[in-house]
């Protein structure tokens, strides 16, 4: 658990092999689909499966006798680089049929898969290969197990007890812990994932769409990412579809430990998760009233007014990124409600991305507890959640990472416009890879996409994803120089 | 000190009423000008003057035998009913002579005079009688006095120790307890004040203006205000001029602590303070940097480049907003490097607004601490400044303050934008009278001016110009629910 003198470098690259591995197999599954829609290209999934799964088992194979002595630093090193790596490799369907012949759009599409945001450089999805367009739900999808459960049940099979790097995931605030063994929980937590997925799937069919576009959308939506497999994203899907999507959404972007007792039945326990309490009732209470503003001001149907509000208010909360609607055309300026949004993330434990909203009941919870503070400065005043005083170290830490995330959002929103974008376009393409959404506003909003980004901008994007992904400090502490100190 | 179990509401009256006099009695010295400039408007100063003190008079003379009784809560109430009274009577000389015959207006422009923001509905400022014009630069003037002495040198004279109330005006970081004595302190930061306003007046009629625009633009300058007489604010000054003004706005950004050490030849230890070391050298660094920006992608001499981008960094780094360019249509965007500056604000213990530089590196350096933290979780690694150990609890209420300030300017920028502003004049108007720096971005921007506003996002300046002044909690706290609680 603590830090070693030396970095264990080999049980490293022992891991990443064994990722890798993991990551080529499931470039295979994509070839079935290729062989299905008779594509020529098919067989850059083979190609690139075989050199992923080569590389990944050679790597391995070298150091299968690392000790398997490990620290936080590794647990660090290996979360930060396995995405990057990962993403690497991933380009490799991408590149070698060519459908993506730039190596940082590649990489860019790549990350954005696996972070699960969903930013696209595609500019025609529908002429993409459909091997290669399952390849890139996939991404999704992997993403998404990555974030629940890769790095508590892949990695302990290597022999590796998971809790530590788990630490170095930081989902910052997940207090139940379901099951003393980590790697149990991660299991239960992946055959959920599993469960929804194919639910989805199945309903998704049972409306009329294919197997192929109904998987693809069940991955994008059950990872929170939004890759669609059309250039319309949702908006061309009928009202019954797009409410199973709304559904799905909501439930990935909900703590997945409440599933876990969900489907055990313990329902009143899960209606006692503050964070879910607050999820539901603003989720539903925000969209309600955007739905009024749409219905008052626009000229949709009553319906479509609530379902077009449900729709984007529950994609952009989630960091889904499914468009059903050119929110920035709303009536008024109800397009900057939405980008409000764009700041509060899912919930703590979900796929979501973002700040997540345990993290915004702590800050608000302890503003409204600083006044008393001043008013009783000799008493200690901490504050609650879910019940439970929350010591003021976590506060610390809560309040840190929203300092980041800001610093951050101005800093890249800096740089962008640096690297020539206009201010909003800055603005909303800094707070849509850092929060893991996809569309934002202005030049990148939702009917728009990253093609036109100059390649610095894309690099910079990427790294948001990564860094908004993995909770900022994972990744930054590796830029400390204390980390690297012995 | 402690809270007392009935709020001594006489004593508060009796204050409030003893400051009314002393505004009427400001209210006289802008006659001369009038008288001087044969203006048939100039009654309105002497009527308002007149109904100020009157007022003040009698509430004070009602209350005159209050208990000397005074608690903390009192101390908060005082000073944020003061800010507001005295704004609503300020407002007398523009409402009676008509000038300015809209009450919200009149408001908005007092208000934005006492918190030194400098934020103007005036479309046309050389038309005004001068000897309101004067009153308006007093209003400057009198508030920045209020920031750095009213509170512990005026109100000790009515026998309250003035510590309990400096507490209430949290001004966050200034150490440095120049003289135990509260009360002498004040008079000799008064006596700084003072000073550098008539070396100022007397440099700028040494550079051609008269006695009227000398004294108006030191007062405006010295409070970190902004309001000019003329319509094209500094643009049209001598560059003499121009650095004159740069001169002293960086002299008013600065700790007037450090003025008081300065002139008794302490130099050394001045630059022992870390807040002022970093003030000089980002502000000179970042306008050297803007500086270069203009001469190579401009047109212009470099002079004239380094002279723009000087004035406008200090103008906004002090928070002061005067204007010498229109600097929305710098080359590039470089605009949005100045915006990024509105964030900053002034030094603790200057009359500068927003955060301060000193909770800036507070933060930054403890940002950078939480790394160090995450490696040595056990170790207790405290923030420096100024070479002696923060407490946590300061810590903690500096990330309070900035988290507060982030949900306000969120907050502001989106009930802006329910009003009809635009986007960037949304953001423009909340930072830019949260931040009490006047000119914004969008269209409230350096050539423009807020007399197009909605009533309501006049309303909703002003009190943004009021909780950034009292730097937040002093206000919000009135709000608070158990502040009223006995």
């Amino acid at each position: 658990m603590a830090f070693l003198s030396k970095i264990n470098w080999r049980i490293i690259l022992q891991i990443l092999g064994f990722l890798l591995i993991i990551e080529g197999l499931f470039m295979f599954t994509g070839i079935p689909f290729s062989l299905y829609y008779c594509e020529y290209k098919c067989l850059s999934l083979l190609y690139g499966g075989l050199i992923t799964v080569t590389t990944g088992g050679v790597v391995w194979f070298v150091n299968r006798n690392a000790s398997r002595i490990i620290g936080k630093r590794e647990g660090y090193i290996i979360v930060s680089v396995a995405w990057v790596i990962i993403s690497l490799f991933g380009t490799l369907p991408y590149l070698i049929s060519g459908a993506i012949s730039n190596f940082t759009d590649a990489f860019f599409e790549t990350i954005s898969g696996f972070t699960t945001t969903g930013a696209s450089i595609l500019t025609d999805i529908e002429i993409m290969p459909k091997g290669l367009l399952f390849w890139r739900a996939m991404t999704h999808w992997i993403g998404g197990m990555g974030i629940i459960v890769l790095s508590v049940a892949i990695l302990p099979l290597l022999g590796i007890g998971g809790m530590q790097l788990f630490v170095a995931e930081m989902p910052g605030i997940t207090p139940d812990k379901l099951h003393p063994r980590i790697t149990q929980t991660a299991k239960r937590l992946w055959v959920i994932y599993l469960f929804f997925t194919a639910l989805e799937t199945a309903l998704l069919m049972l409306g009329g769409l294919d197997l192929f576009d109904s998987l693809c959308h069940a991955f994008a939506t059950m990872a929170t990412g939004g890759f669609s497999t059309k250039n319309a994203s949702i908006a061309e899907f009928s009202p019954y579809l797009q409410y199973v999507i709304i559904f799905f959404m909501l439930m990935a972007g909900t703590n997945f430990t409440l599933h876990y007792l969900g489907l055990h039945g313990k329902v009143r326990e899960i209606w006692k998760n503050e964070e879910y309490r607050y999820y539901i009732f603003f989720t539903l209470g925000f969209a309600l009233l955007l739905g009024m503003v749409l219905y008052i001001e626009g000229n949709l149907s009553a319906e479509k007014s609530i379902r077009d509000a449900l729709f984007q208010v529950v994609s952009i909360v989630t960091t889904t990124g499914f468009v059903t609607s050119d929110y920035l055309g709303w009536p008024g300026q109800s397009w900057i409600f939405l980008f409000l949004l764009m700041f509060i993330g899912g919930s703590a434990g979900s796929t979501g991305g973002g700040i997540k909203i345990a993290r915004q009941i702590l800050l608000l919870k302890n503003s409204a507890l600083e006044f008393k503070r001043m008013i009783h400065p000799q008493a200690v005043i901490p504050v609650r959640f879910n019940g439970k005083a929350v010591s003021p170290e976590i506060i610390h830490l809560v309040m840190a990472f929203f300092l980041f995330y800001v610093l951050i959002f101005f800093a890249g929103t800096f740089i962008m416009t640096l690297m020539g974008l206009n201010f909003d376009t800055a603005i909303g393409a800094t707070i849509a890879t850092l929060g893991n959404i996809g569309p934002g506003i202005g030049g990148v909003g939702p009917i728009e996409n990253y093609a036109f980004l100059p390649g610095a901008a894309k690099w910079l994007s990427s790294f948001l994803m990564l860094l908004g992904r993995l909770e900022l400090f994972t990744v930054i502490i590796l830029f400390s120089p204390s980390f690297w100190r012995k």
